[in-house]
């Protein structure tokens, strides 16, 4: 018998582990499929596709629901677990949510018939996930330098969601923040909150950096404004890809990149769970 | 023939390799004895100790300047340097810069005809070496952790040097910070900073830590106020030895202790060895 | 001859004031009309309208342009200065800056060949103005109350450009800073930087606030809301008319409420001229 | 007959009242005397000293006790309350807080037999007092400027109580802080916590603040450092007489000078009653 107060949770990494741990302390019934190789999780219990759909009314897939469109995001699994006709047959009817749920849809009719709720796509999931990014760019930034990042120069390539949070975070520790943007309306806020701002199209000839963190997700790095930089300083590159930075100059120059992707479950599983669960309670309550 | 112009640069670690490179980049000549297993450093300039005496007025050793009180503290050597009175003929007449100075006297009498300056002694090198070493916390604890700090109630034990910057940082990347004290002067200011006072004394009973860092040399985490805590809370304890846990309660209770010490030298040896540059920059201003 | 290193400054308050000195300051040529009962600025010289416009390419308005659509906003003029062909007729082919210009536009059909270019709605002046109205509020609150604002809860309702900064002020003051909002995207910043979030709706029951400042420009200081609130609490209203409070209700109740509009011209006319100033040369450099 | 449960409030200004009233709502019984001429307050009885004396054994007297050594400091008695063996032998055998309780003795012998406990002399007194003068010192700032504080060049003379307060302070609310030390240790932290250091020996030539805080109590501002200043700058001097300032200097340079003393009772009674009774009741547990 499924159950209003049962949550299933089905593929995922270390994030969906928290998560599961998290809702389980809530309170809730927790029922997981696609574990089988992670260590038990505190009052959560590990059962075959068809029990979690027998017992759970609500299901939760993990971000990205699938890497290759053929199976679900799963790196617990010991089998893998087909995206197919049989996978959606069980959602039939129940609310299901998920990251970047678009990439079912080809894999079955079926996921038509389903309640399919897409947290990834909520503007307070990004911002939120900011957070950990921030926190993960930081300790990256840390464990390559043998210097500090207080009193240090440092530059935040873009004012967007991570950006905002970098430079408030990299303040906070008492580093000297360059913020670039390119907006009027962002220079004037990078202003107001105390940082140096510099226009992204005059970047070349801006240097002494110790370190550079890019969230541009366009080659700012060109050549050019490589070529005014020290050795000194490194990269930190956390716009997906294929990054903000010419590699190849870079590597000619010597100066040294860093690519950071996906940093909130890397880094910090367990904020990254958090930021799920508390986007669909949020995204439940509506 | 000796030059005031001229800085020697003898024993130590990355910090004094450090030194040696930021001295060189002011305009000094430098040379160095003891890192004939480092690297080459740009316009610094490896001798014998003969030479490096004839030709600089102004002598700087590590900190400490001994660990065994008979060999100078000096890993990048090959054969090692011995303290005697040969190594003290040396540097007699000169003004003769290190830290724990003390150590040398029983090496040799000649050491009371040496110009000896300790700049370990000196407060302003004590504060400002709480910078690298709040960070290379900050460091340990991200890398120990799935969680993030932000927003995380975290603990600081101490409110000397190192619990005052510490928490500062804490603050500014975004962590609910606590932090204990004993003196009624040090929790009126704990207040005054925005940071939750604790007196040390009420430790026990104190929970829901993600993460306590330990500035106390004296065990303050006993059992009993480790029974309180979560096995989910992580210590890093950067109290010189015997620290402040009790280990073996810990270790029952399966909470993660983790020592740091002598973290400037080991996270940023730059900045470490920019803090002594500093130092010895204003002693001899005096 | 008209001069492109002149500027000529007609009508306006303290700011217009400041403005002059500040761009005389930067080295141009300053003439301005409508600061007869004005004491004299350094650098700038008042003459009448046919001479301004003789000397100067580009002419600088005050913010509003009028009040009462039939004279030009100019309190610093002992005769006034009406809007009319006369007036239009001079500003014929040059370039002219002002705030809310379309005012101007029902005065004379002459405008339509004028180079009209509006400040007041360019996002980085908003956003910038932002700064002295909340130090307008602060200032305000300290005046108003017989407590400081360091540890006390305050509530911010409202996370627009004057909600942003003054939170972020009044948590840089040490205050307990509480943010309204009701959007899930704003919720999630605030509580990103480190603010008590709470949902606009919720605001009923919510209390112990030392301060409520309003930026909400609709009533959610309702009867219902007041009620909840102790007499000791200082409502300031920074929302234009009519406000964000029921004013009935706060009187009954016996809540102060103040009502603080148009700050920036009146605590800080320096800064609103270095925003005007700032925001003009960089309409001009595009 | 006295009661351990009743506190009596003998003298004082809005402190003292408001440190009454914050008492009474503690739920302890309250008399005051000296207060005929303040509104009544909430919980508290106004009595004669005899019927004080006879229902309390604990009585809180203001600070300073008296001005004149003469009359009790208590500027809402309307006939005031003179210091003899009157007035002590009503204290003996209680237990007796007050600020700068030394000038009592002069005027009675009678104060030997009594347990005299100064709480002016706590340094967490001092501490966190240094909040509400820091606020009322930013407020007469906004108030004397037409220009804000965020983004400005302000200096802060001095890095005792008031100093790191009021820059702390300054800082959140985003000015561009320096602060003036002497003392090598003081620069240190000074520099850790990101504001600009300044040797107080070398405040000559130091120019372009919009605003200086004098917290120094002893002549820094001579004529040499006040003719490098611009007449833009308004020094606000919070040290106690004489002040910090050659203030015939200041006036032929015409350059403002505010003296502002005793803060915390003028802008803040509220919060300066609150740290007088939280530095009793930790005095009371000891």
């Amino acid at each position: 018998m499924t159950n209003r107060n049962s949550f299933g949770i089905v593929g995922g990494d270390q994030r969906q582990i928290a998560l599961a741990e998290s809702i389980a302390a809530d309170g809730y019934m927790v029922y997981t499929h696609g574990f089988d190789r992670a260590p038990p999780v505190k009052g959560v219990k590990e059962v075959e596709l068809e029990e979690l759909a027998e017992r759970c009314d609500t299901v939760i897939l993990p971000v990205p629901v699938t890497a290759d469109g053929k199976k679900l995001n799963a790196p617990f699994s010991s089998k893998g677990i087909p995206l197919d006709d049989y996978f959606a047959g069980f959602m039939v009817g129940k609310a299901v949510y998920g990251g970047m749920m678009g990439r079912l849809f080809p894999t079955s009719n079926l996921w038509e018939e389903v309640d399919c709720n897409d947290y990834f796509i909520r503007e307070e999931f990004a911002i939120r996930n900011a957070v950990p990014t921030a926190e993960g760019a930081i300790e990256i930034a840390m464990r390559e330098s043998k210097d500090v990042l207080h009193g240090r120069k440092v530059l935040v390539a873009g004012y967007g969601n991570i950006g905002k949070v970098l430079s408030w975070m990299l303040k906070g520790m008492g580093a000297d923040v360059w913020v670039s943007a390119r907006k009027e309306k962002d220079l004037a806020w990078i202003q107001v909150f105390g940082y140096h701002p510099v226009n992204t199209a005059d970047l070349a000839g801006k240097k002494d950096f110790s370190v550079i963190f890019n969230t541009i997700p366009a080659v700012v790095f060109t050549a050019k404004v490589l070529a005014g930089l020290s050795t000194q300083t490194k990269i930190i590159d956390l716009a997906s890809a294929p990054g903000g930075v010419d590699l190849d100059a870079a590597e000619k120059l010597g100066i040294p990149v860093l690519q950071a992707l996906s940093l909130p479950g890397k880094v910090a599983p367990v904020e990254a769970g958090r930021i799920i669960k508390d986007t669909i309670y949020s995204m439940m309550e509506e």
